[in-house]
C-alpha cells in the first residue's frame, strides 16, 4: 500500500518534471539480493517429494514471488544461509549472487544474463531435506531493465539491446552495458545486484535514467 | 618483482598506443580492502603501552605500509576480525570500510573523503590488550586519484578537483566526484574500495582513464 503511494507519487512528480511526453520517463531501480531459482527436481531433493513453495511476498515482475523458504549455499571456502528461493519453480536451478558473495564462498561465477548458465559456477545447495552439488548455475547477474513493449517504445529502446543508464548522487556515474529485457509480463525497473547498489548508494525506489 | 614487470610491460604498451605523450597516460587502479589508521594513544590502548607497529608490505603510496597488527570491529549487529592496520601511526584513529561492512557491523558510515571523519559513524575497536569505543572515525572513503605535480600536470588536473573516471570491460561505464590528491610522497593510483572493485570488476593494477 505504501509502496504504491510512493510509486504513485514518484510518477506524478517526474510527469511533472519531464513535462507532457516530452523526456523519458526515469526507471526505478530494484536491488537484488542473493537468491536461488529452483527446478521442481531440485526442490524434491531439498524439502521432501511433493513439496511446494510457499509464496510469502510478490514481486514487481508479474507472477515472480520471494518465497516463505531458504537454503544454504556451501562453497570450497564458506557458507551462506538463508539465501531466499524465488518462484515460481523454473525448467532449471540458477543461482544469483555477487561478486563480494563469491569471495565468501570461495566461488567465482561469471557474470551473465538471466539463463545463460552453461559454464557457470558449481555449488552445493542444501535444504532441510537434502543437497544438490549443482555443477553449474551460479551467475553474477549481468544488469539489465525490465520493461513492457510500451515502455520500450516510450524509452526508445528494443529487446535484447544494449544501452547506458546514468546514475546521480555523490558516488553517481554510469552503467554502460545494460541490457534491455522486454516482456508483457515485465514491469518497468532497472535491476542490479547488492555490490552495484552498494558502490553506488542505489536503493530499491531511486530512479535513473538512460 | 613479477608486479614490477606487469607494471613495466603495461607503462610500455601504453606508450606505444598513445605515443609520444599526445594522450594523457592510464592510471592504474588500487583496491582498498577494510583497514584502520590508528593515533599513538588508541594503539597504546589497543596493543599496550610503549608498543610499535611491525611493518608487514610498503603499500605503493610512499611511506605508507601494512602493519602485522589487526584488530576486530565490533558493531551492533556484527564483527569484522583481521583488519589491517595501515602505517604510520597518525594524528588521529580512521577506519575505512565498504558499505557492505557497514551493513554487516550495523552502522552506516557516511562517504566521506580521508581526514573528513567529524560526525562520522562510531565503533568499537577490540585490540589484544584493550579496546576503544569510538564516537567517530569510520567513513566509506570516496574514491580519489593519488598523484604527483608532474602527473596532475600530465592530466591537466589540479588537487582538489573532481574528475570523471572512465571504466572498460563487461561491467565498464563511469565514475563521476572522483578527488584529485596532489602530494609529492603520492604516486598514481586510483583507490576505490572493495565494493566499487567488485561491482565493476576492477582489479588492483588494472589501468583506467579520465
Amino acid at each position: 500500500m505504501e509502496q504504491k503511494i510512493v510509486e504513485q507519487v514518484v510518477a506524478r512528480i517526474l510527469a511533472e518534471m519531464c513535462g507532457e511526453g516530452q523526456t523519458p520517463p526515469g526507471i526505478p531501480v530494484g536491488v537484488s539480493n542473493r537468491h536461488i531459482h529452483v527446478s521442481a527436481e531440485h526442490l524434491a531433493t531439498l524439502f521432501g517429494q511433493g513439496y511446494s513453495l510457499t509464496k510469502e511476498k510478490d514481486l514487481k515482475q508479474i507472477g515472480e514471488y520471494a518465497a516463505k523458504e531458504t537454503v544454504t549455499l556451501v562453497g570450497p571456502k564458506g557458507i551462506i544461509a538463508k539465501v531466499r528461493i524465488l518462484g515460481p519453480v523454473r525448467n532449471f536451478t540458477q543461482i544469483e549472487i555477487s561478486r563480494t558473495d563469491g569471495f565468501s564462498l570461495g566461488i567465482a561465477p561469471p557474470l551473465r544474463d538471466s539463463g545463460q548458465i552453461e559454464g557457470s559456477a558449481g555449488i552445493v545447495v542444501v535444504g532441510p531435506m537434502g543437497a544438490v552439488t549443482l555443477r553449474q548455475g551460479v551467475i553474477c547477474a549481468a544488469r539489465h531493465i525490465h520493461m513492457q513493449a510500451a515502455d520500450a517504445q516510450r524509452l526508445k529502446v528494443a529487446d535484447g539491446e544494449r544501452v547506458t543508464v546514468k546514475l546521480a548522487g555523490p558516488r553517481g556515474g554510469t552503467f554502460d552495458n545494460v541490457l534491455i529485457r522486454v516482456h508483457p509480463n515485465f514491469r518497468l525497473e532497472f535491476h542490479i545486484d547488492t555490490d552495484e547498489a552498494n558502490a553506488t548508494e542505489l536503493k530499491t525506489g531511486d530512479i535513473v535514467s538512460l
